[in-house]
């Protein structure tokens, strides 16, 4: 066992994985499940997540050796003030959330200077949300970032990486701006980009009669990030906004490209758009 | 049986696959199969698809009482001229192209003024390509197009109708111009958008040391139509160039709406493009 008591913040679909996934691989003993909604901390106990619930993330805290914080980015500034007069020196703070850099911020801003935060994000997720999507292999075969500062606590660190082991993801170590900088790429570009396609496919022939007949499954699958919850996608922007919006920049290039080659009738330019598209898709999926 | 003899111009995925199905239902008796790859004639025949093959669809057609032509768009003028000598009077010739207003023009233009030429589209479809992809029940509960013209014999409509029904498939009567202007919008933007996006990610961030640690299912699933066949998408988007670029501006006009919304970190107008994108995903999928 590394933890024998986890707070963990904000139980809905991501904590509630961790907790099962941590629970099930022995790395935590006992945990106190957060949530703000009475409902979501019945699911919670109902599922075993948790093994106690309540809304007082600071009362959680007081005795924790690990706070998992997996609230939408937004508000973890807040979480991080709320739990900074109870928590005890040794214990270990980490998160789940989209964007890093921001939040590192804000944890070194807010948390006690003895208490050692190391920002983290598993890379996994689903347009499901709260404990009752929760699962224990959520975390398994993909990536969980994890962003240590130079001066953190080494054993922290080591333990931190056992734990994610433990959840059966595989920990990748990176700086908080590296990994804003390339998931606004990967990650966060692609949910721009379902959505801005669902409101343009709306707004130009949603209303059409029997409109209905005319979908495939490519608009489905193209547009299943815009399915995803609002709130936590609202925090992941507005806290990488300098990074996606360079990514919007560079689509809507790609999409000028489109542009002229269409005005041109230009079919070698299409395809090459085309064939450069499936090479890229082939080296990164 | 409605055919008893027919012609399958470009037998791949799309084409053997309609080939199977009218087989299986009884509807098409003897199958002569056109390929210009010899490897694709061989496929042809082995899964089934044609009872005989050949490399010339002038020779394929000329005993034919369906021809079914379902080869790329671009490839169609070509086959319309090279068959239109040897067509019987009574022959009906019907495509599978993604677009409609230039494939009907050039039947119209091309075929002679006594053959009965019916636009239709499957709204079916694989990145994979063909005839060992093809399977029966490819068309099976999707929409299928068919453009007729007001002047079109009804004998000939209907017989197409109870064809296109035999294949499992949902007969859709429109305009060949309502049909691209919607399409457009809703199949190839999409396609248009998941192309954009694997360039837009891979000349931004794919040269990134150990890229694959950062790649998640959002990325895969919203660039999956990015690897369909060049050749084919090529086709589709030169000969529906201006409803396609329409629709290119209103994707546009959403993104600039999200660098606005970042550009001014607000968050409020950031979820509202994220609330009605989900919104727009309901109703349409």
């Amino acid at each position: 066992m590394i933890y024998p008591r986890a707070a963990v913040i904000g139980i809905g679909l991501i904590g509630g994985s961790f907790a099962l996934a941590a629970k099930r691989a022995g790395a935590v003993g006992h945990i106190v499940g957060v949530a703000r909604s009475r409902a979501t901390r019945q699911a919670a106990l109902e599922v075993g997540a948790a093994d106690e619930v309540t809304g007082d993330a600071a009362e959680a805290a007081a005795n924790a050796d690990l706070v998992y914080v997996a609230t939408p980015v937004g508000a973890m500034p807040g979480i991080f003030q709320q739990i900074s007069p109870t928590l005890s020196p040794n214990v270990l703070v980490t998160d789940a959330g989209s964007t890093k850099a921001e939040v590192v911020a804000a944890a070194r801003d807010l948390l006690p200077p003895e208490v050692t935060f190391i920002g983290g994000h598993p890379l996994a997720g689903s347009e499901q949300t709260g404990p009752r999507a929760a699962r224990a292999d959520l975390f398994a075969g993909h990536s969980y970032f994890l962003t240590p500062d130079e001066q953190d606590n080494t054993d922290d660190l080591n333990d931190l990486v056992e734990l994610v082991k433990a959840l059966g993801a595989l920990p990748v170590l990176t700086s908080p701006q590296r990994h804003d900088q390339i998931v606004a790429a990967t990650s966060h570009l692609p949910h721009v980009v379902a959505a801005a396609l669902a409101n343009a496919v709306g707004e130009t022939v949603g209303d059409e009669e029997k409109i209905e007949d005319f979908m495939g499954t490519g608009f489905v699958d193209t547009t299943r990030l815009a399915a995803g919850s609002p709130q936590l996608w609202r925090d992941i922007f507005v806290t990488n906004r300098e990074y996606v919006s360079q990514t919007i920049s560079a689509l809507s290039e790609q999409l000028q490209r489109w542009g002229q080659a269409l005005s041109r009738s230009d079919a070698e330019q299409i395809e090459e758009l085309l064939e450069e598209a499936r090479r890229w898709r082939e080296k990164l999926r």
